[in-house]
């Protein structure tokens, strides 16, 4: 196989929402309540239900020079074009060799925490289902073949939830974004009972559950006074907590078909946790009453659990340990851990010991099994590839700095950047933008 | 080589103090005040300074048939004896083929904590100093080249604390049970100058630093509903937070013979966080500024950093991206991990790619020289086997439940066991023993 001929389908992006995203999906009763942008000193906001979200675009960077890289942009205008925009995000994917997307939401948070948070519940509801609708029309179907829609839902009504999700599948909604640990949010855990209609409505479906880290564990900063790039090393492998609970929760017996993605977790650490948690029931079970069924954790894991890199050599050469049924490929555009315009590159460079099948199904012959995601029977399979995609960019300009405006931060290149440093930034701008 | 000649030397076990091991070693003028065991309602705890602690022994449940594992022991007599007798421990050592031994603290917490935390700071240095002194003199010195001993630190001091390391090094201890991150109990961070004199005091005096998983990031309960097994699967990985925090610390560069171990950490996620940080430093260095002088992480990793398995096949077979030199074996006596009295055909069992050089490292010598531990001059090489050692302990009856008393918790064996259920024991153990 060559690099052009690959095809590469990413389950972990992230879309800016662009202004007005919600005005026409809001029902007519909330027009006027619809989440919206404001101009708050300088910085672009979103503002709903009484409340500003101070930072819109966290660390969308892609396309700044690397100095310049941070949780900054205070607005659209900072931002690479495609970070909002379909039309341009579409040529971003052509110029990184890219297929197809699941693009996680931003200002709603992204697993949609910001509309479990509210009071009013119906406005909230009404929120979620405007997202949704907006995700799926004017996002990825402005665009069809290229992306891989994925539904919020409200987290405090598990028929509710259930409700949401048929009513998106029934559009062609395969995938919806989950708390990997809805409990540290306050609300149920997996292991009650609340979700049961969730699980069935997925499973009945075929609907992909996709958590993110961050959206359950939090990623810790060790302390104010570490270097931020200690946070940004551990911050995948934070999901590990969260993958271990998965594990041992009740759904997987009940639903053989219900599915999960660990979206952004890393796959080198996989190995470890699936031999730790065998030996865990194997050395345990006799007290912890663990119950597999004859089966294994790790049996459960290779069945219902898809885990996700952007660039994981170690992972890709130990690719028989993890199970290259359920491992997919990412890009995380716009964040700060993209490696735009060169993603299929730095694939390319990692993955030389595998075999055509197993690249085959890593790239994107997983992802169109388990997220029912068929863009060959739209753009033809000829069109899919790295090569022919790259063909279609030839007029992108993928030179950095472009669009940014001027938003560098200013920093003393003799000392760290710590952990201290992001969190003040980010109060500061909670405070400055308090309503 | 055979399973007999390997040299088996342990870098995690614990020692559950013995009624009055304080006694003799405290200074005069706080003759009265040392900890010392009470009996409340049925249970053994330790008092000191006004405060009890609930829990004695932990999951002190070596020698238990594994239907009777858990958290529950609830006085010596419930505790095998090699848990706190140390010529009983030898005894057990010799069973289960191990050599020597790191032991860390039970009642005074892995770190010390307990210490930590009284306001009579005076007192409390009093009782560390009778702590690392009884150690040293009636634990570790009572069977010569059996243990690697092990002194804590006040951590409210950093001249204090450096004083310490001095005193027991010119003892002849070459080892500190420190927090992996003291900044989570309101103390500085390592990043902090505060610890300038204690780097300093290990370096000059070849003090390993051991940082026991749970002594700063607390391992995670998902939620009370989960499975304990999940929180079992997931805890030495709890320590990478940590780890990649002392990967971007700065004594090492000042510092070049300065070294820790994570203890406790399991072995095979660490090619992953190497990878991992390695691409931090390369993707993010132009604005985070960090800077290793040409060096990369994993540069730092391999060469102060030490990690250590009980069981661990998948990291075994990829000790080449972790680091032969630096890893290193543990049995976790007596804890419900523990594989005794067979941990030595469990290594056994997942070494078999191996060469001699690499068991021989990674069983003893990495320990010997970067833990200062000479055994072989004392004992004699040959009588330090596997084979040898047994030998010495035939007489040790290694069946299950012996001297565990009725302590046996009563489980319904069709509910898992919950995180919740074990909280709500230690809960419920803290109030019935408050003074």
């Amino acid at each position: 196989m060559k690099l052009e001929d690959v095809i590469l389908v990413s389950v972990d992006d992230h879309v800016i929402e662009p202004r007005g995203a919600f005005d026409r999906h809001m029902p007519e009763k909330y027009k006027g309540h619809q989440p919206k942008v404001e101009n708050l000193k300088g910085r672009d906001v979103w503002v709903f239900d009484g409340e500003a979200t101070g930072y819109m675009g966290l660390n969308s960077v892609v396309g700044r020079p690397k100095e310049e890289y941070g949780m900054e942009p205070l607005g659209y205008e900072q931002m690479r074009q495609g970070t909002w925009d379909v039309k341009a995000r579409v040529d971003d994917m052509n110029a990184n060799g890219v297929l197809g997307s699941v693009c996680f939401p931003t200002f709603p948070g992204f697993a949609g925490q910001r509309f479990q948070m509210s009071k009013d519940k119906k406005l909230s509801l009404a929120a979620i289902q405007a997202y949704n609708d907006w995700h799926l029309h004017d996002w990825s179907n402005a665009a069809p073949g290229r992306f891989i829609p994925l539904m919020l839902i409200p987290w405090w009504d598990g028929k509710a939830a259930a409700d949401e999700v048929v009513r998106m599948a029934r559009q062609g909604v395969h995938a919806v974004s989950f708390s990997d640990n809805p409990a540290l949010h306050g609300y149920p855990s997996i292991h009650d009972p609340h979700w049961e209609p969730f699980w069935k409505a997925c499973s009945d479906n075929k609907v992909m559950i996709c958590c993110h880290i961050g959206t359950g564990v939090k990623p810790e900063h060790a302390s104010d006074l570490s270097p931020i790039d200690a946070w940004i090393t551990s911050m995948p492998m934070s999901i590990s907590n969260s993958a271990a609970d998965w594990l041992w929760a009740p759904m997987w017996k009940k639903y053989p078909d219900l599915r999960m993605t660990l979206s952004e977790s890393g796959i080198g650490w996989i190995p470890y946790l699936l031999e730790r948690a065998d030996f865990t029931h194997r050395h345990h079970h006799a007290w912890t009453n663990s119950n597999f069924n004859g089966l294994k954790p790790s049996d459960v894991f290779r069945k219902h659990i898809m885990s996700c890199f952007i660039e994981d050599e170690f992972g890709l050469k130990n690719l028989d340990a993890i199970g290259e049924d359920m491992v997919a490929f990412e890009t995380d555009y716009p964040h700060s851990d993209c490696t735009w315009p060169e993603s299929a590159e730095t694939f390319w460079s990692q993955c030389q010991g595998l075999t055509d099948e197993q690249i085959n199904k890593i790239t994107h012959l997983n992802v169109m099994r388990e997220y029912s995601y068929d863009p060959f029977s739209i753009l033809g399979r000829e069109n899919c590839t790295v090569g022919a995609l790259r063909k279609l960019a030839e007029h992108v300009d993928t030179s950095p700095a472009l669009g940014m405006g001027g938003a560098a931060p200013k920093r003393d290149p003799s000392k760290p950047v710590t952990s201290g440093d992001i969190n003040r930034m980010f109060s500061e701008a909670d405070a400055n933008t308090a309503l």
